[in-house]
């Protein structure tokens, strides 16, 4: 079976001819470093056919006699699959038989050769490791290739989505003084200025959204450049209502086309020391830059990370909107399981409707993860036409979804039996459930860090020999992305203290392969507990509302402390939802939120 | 008061102006970045006349109008009054207002001038940064400018205590295979040969140690280059016995002067590539190497910490040891406490003299901490003439303590109450426990790193917001240091991986200024538990064998599985220590070891 690729392909080659290209490299990514790319920047996936739900991973390789695709080991029998008959063959990043691309490279390149790359798409320092691997070889790297712009004629747009304006009332804070603040960080780190590339950098600091541009996130497609003299968005003209630009207009932010940014950074005078984010800003504006470019500017991610008040007072409603949204989608599930017609596929459309069923959300904050037994198994599962299996038997049916509403952004995971869980599900799901609730009532000193207390929600698992491999927590941003840094709780060491105000997910899972999945997750925020002799302590307070399944507690190796916790949270979860149900949703609740006892 | 320091002080600064050198850096150690040095290394205690218990700490600068000495806020006091009337003023190297050494020396510089170090005492590591951070600012380094050969001529000899061998019986391996091992290591680093200058390394290699080089260890100063070819043992030719000679005669290991190292490695062959550790080797032997150097070489210190079962099975004899030693001492001052005529300095000394009485005991593993209430609570207390107290009236006495066995090294912490404990001293105590007792019991995956599971001996303190600011846990040595890496359990992230054999301690503790310190020691072998589904899970088995304090247990705090834990270990003390018992001592033990209830 021969491919449209091959095409693609053989053009592609031809132009590496041309351009005296020797071996070219692609990413799945946008000048701006999206997990979630517009389908404009989306040329992997065309050239190659291997199309990840996300659309970043995957890189290519193409040299005249050879081309490659590197994936995970999620994608590896999707990629398998899809790129047969394309002319590419799938190489893989992780597990045993993992081959590094740079390497790879390195090795099939020779001294005087020129690989390309579209400079737009690669991060400062993903070029600069690929630089400096390469010309220890003697092998050049050209920067300026960008591939698509010469074989891609059906290239889709950028998005063209209108802007709205992300109330001020809502964010509690005014884009004035949140650029104050960014100067603030800029000065420190000793620049003038400080180009944005990071959408949700750009959406936080002009309280702007928009929806369509990046998959389950209402950021759009721009730059941002401020210094105490200038404010500049660089984004496409077609944007902007007449509201927007009144906003931008109120707060000095020049509009200039999203195009004209390369000819504009070219333009700075020398003695502009301009701040740039080496693992966000793209290679080609580091190419242009005609001042002094300064690497740095994580400051800003920190900024944003850490909620106001109002942030957290609206956050709180958001919760209950999805509380509300779920208790309607478990009962339905409840209701008409025993019909047998539920399939995972039908229950993500069921929950998509009833969360945008409020017209606060915008979208679902990622793509839902619905898994029946095996299916939740898969960490990162996603329910097609080809996967979807029928709600039946008995079994544990794993939910993790989230929605994008104007007061916040979501992310709940919630297992729960349907009929009668077995006593190893109890147990699995309880030792889940100790290190879910150790984290919860962590207390600890300022300063401390995510990787510190990762082994509180591990340990009862770490006990009986079990595990889970992934990050027990991410930051959740603000009616932005819901994976948004610095801050996380994971094994891996990461330097970012937690400070009150941040917003991290609290969710450890134990996955039994081809039998059933269990994750519990909350979403948290730091906040200051007490001062003492010893210094200032934090902890975090549970943000989101929905009651845990009852029927899958162990007690007998539960403490009175983690008994009385989740007594204590289901009877929030009660009193903050059933003001906003109906009778025989409260009756439910009632219900599903009694009292846990030995 | 003037002191004969302001003479030194002079002398050194004419040295200087002959010299050329502006401004001089002087450590605290030798060319072994010894933890304890020498007498002959340590110069920077005579010039100044600040004398730090750890002679490494305090670092002296030299200018023609200015002289200073840096140190920690351990000596803050003791600095302050030492160097009066010396012509050196301290400055502080942490709390609110450290001050950055090198930050300073750039600010008092200006381009054109010369730095001046003797290059023996600075790691290639600190030299570099030193370099660097002048050299932007125009300031040259000179590292070879050894102040103490030209000023100072009473210094002390390097010492000549006689080498003896640490029978292969005792520590399981050959000296062939150790240097075949590090040959391996050399080899995946892509060098050819290695020279080593950290004396715990020299020493676990060939076997061989030696009393009174440096305190508290039995190590010896030397040099040792290894290659597939060559192995040369750079130590004074007084120190060697007919004993020593052959057995380094059996391993092909030649000898030559200590000070002929710096020729030796001048004269290396170009294509030679010489593995040498950055952070334990000299800058001075960096710059006389004609041959190829290449950083690295860590990988001899995990080789090092991984304890093979014959050392195990050994350590465990100097734990019985230690213990028998342990109980004749707390025995005596049960016994001696009312009389009233126990001070600090006395128990210091009856307890070096039970820990020696045992012939395999060479020495002390370190400085011991005796500290009656109020000096409990100074993490690194010394008791002295000065500073010493009787033992008297009621309260908590904290001994951490450890003896050089040819079986092992030991190092144990017990806080007991004399008189009747308060409540709070109880409940502190138990928290201290509860945290020491979790980390004892916890199970982890191959792979898990020290400040992963810190949190487990400190969350039980955090939860009451209280706290103590040193490591849980540092890596302990087998008849070599008492402190030695790569692992340790600290709050600091350490990439290194606990791993089967390693020994570390396991130190929570709690201090109340002027009231009391609580610190529960005990040292912990990495081991493996069990492979599962999800890996090769690992744990901890406890080496020390004494009991702790019954009164100060307040049991309504603990869980059964904590109590369980103390109940168990006591069995374990008592089965280990009874055996090698007087009658008298068999009864005390038994009734510390009764069972704890609740």
């Amino acid at each position: 079976m021969e491919k449209k690729n091959l095409q693609y392909l053989a053009a592609l080659r031809e132009t590496m001819k041309k351009h005296n290209i020797d071996a070219c490299v692609i990413t799945g990514t946008d000048p701006h470093q999206s997990e979630l790319p517009p389908r404009h920047w989306r040329g992997r996936e065309w050239l190659t056919g291997f199309e990840s739900g996300n659309g970043t991973n995957g890189t290519a390789v193409v040299l005249q006699d050879d081309a490659l695709c590197w994936t995970d080991s999620r994608y590896f029998i999707q990629a398998e699959e899809q790129l047969k008959g394309t002319g590419f063959r799938m190489m893989k990043e992780d597990g045993p038989d993992a081959v590094d691309l740079v390497d790879w490279l390195t090795e099939h390149t020779k001294a005087g050769q020129t690989v390309g790359i579209d400079g737009m798409t690669f991060s400062i320092s993903f070029a600069q490791r690929l630089e400096q691997e390469l010309g220890d070889n003697g092998v050049n790297l050209n920067t300026d290739f960008p591939q698509f712009d010469y074989i891609y004629p059906d290239r889709p747009e950028r998005p063209k989505n209108k802007l709205f304006i992300h109330d001020e009332k809502i964010v509690g804070e005014s884009v004035e003084s949140k650029i104050g603040r960014v100067l603030t960080e800029v000065k420190a780190e000793l620049a003038n200025s400080i180009i944005l590339s990071a959408l949700d950098d750009i959406a936080w600091i002009t309280n702007l959204r928009t929806a369509g541009d990046i998959a389950f996130s209402p950021i759009f497609v721009s730059y941002l450049y401020l210094s105490p003299e200038q404010r500049v968005l660089f984004v496409d003209a077609d944007k902007l209502t007449p509201e927007v630009e009144e906003h931008l207009k109120k707060y000095s932010i020049d509009v200039r086309p999203y195009d004209s940014v390369l000819e504009f950074v070219a333009a700075l005078p020398k003695e502009n020391r301009l701040l740039m984010d080496p693992e966000k800003t793209s290679r080609a504006l580091y190419d242009h830059v005609g001042c002094t470019p300064v690497f740095g500017g994580a400051g800003v991610a920190r900024l944003k990370s850490i909620k106001n008040d109002t942030m957290l007072s609206n956050l709180a409603i958001a919760m209950e909107k999805d509380g509300v949204a779920l208790t309607r989608f478990f009962m339905m599930v409840e209701k008409e399981y025993p019909t047998g017609k539920l399939t995972e596929v039908e229950l993500g459309k069921r929950l998509r409707a009833l969360r945008l069923a409020d017209p606060s959300c915008v979208d679902e904050s990622f793509s839902p993860i619905l898994g029946w037994n095996g299916h939740g198994a898969i960490v990162h599962y996603e329910a097609t036409e080809e996967t979807d299996v029928a709600i039946e038997g008995e079994g544990l049916l794993l939910v993790d979804s989230g929605g994008q509403y104007v007061y916040g952004t979501t992310d709940i995971t919630r297992t729960v039996a349907l009929g009668t869980p077995t006593d190893e599900q109890r147990h699995d799901f309880t030792l889940v459930m100790k290190g879910h609730i150790a984290l919860a009532r962590a207390k600890f000193p300022a300063g401390t860090r995510g990787s510190q207390l990762d082994v509180l929600a591990r340990q009862f698992l770490w006990n009986e020999g079990k595990a889970y491999y992934h990050g027990t927590g991410h930051g959740v941003g603000f009616f932005i992305n819901c994976h948004e840094g610095p801050q996380n709780i994971r094994l891996n060491e990461n330097p970012t203290a937690l400070e009150p105000g941040m917003i991290t997910s609290n969710e450890p899972g134990l996955y039994l392969e081809g039998r059933y999945g269990i994750r519990c997750e909350n979403l948290v925020v730091t906040e200051p507990w007490e001062t003492t002799d010893f210094g200032q302590f934090l902890k975090f307070e549970t943000m989101t509302l929905f009651p845990f399944d009852l029927n899958l507690f162990e007690t007998k190796i539960m403490t009175d402390e983690e008994i009385a916790w989740v007594n204590d949270y289901h009877k929030l979860v009660y009193s903050r939802l059933s003001p906003l149900l109906e009778a025989e949703e409260v009756a439910w609740l009632k219900e599903k939120t009694r009292e846990l006892t030995r």
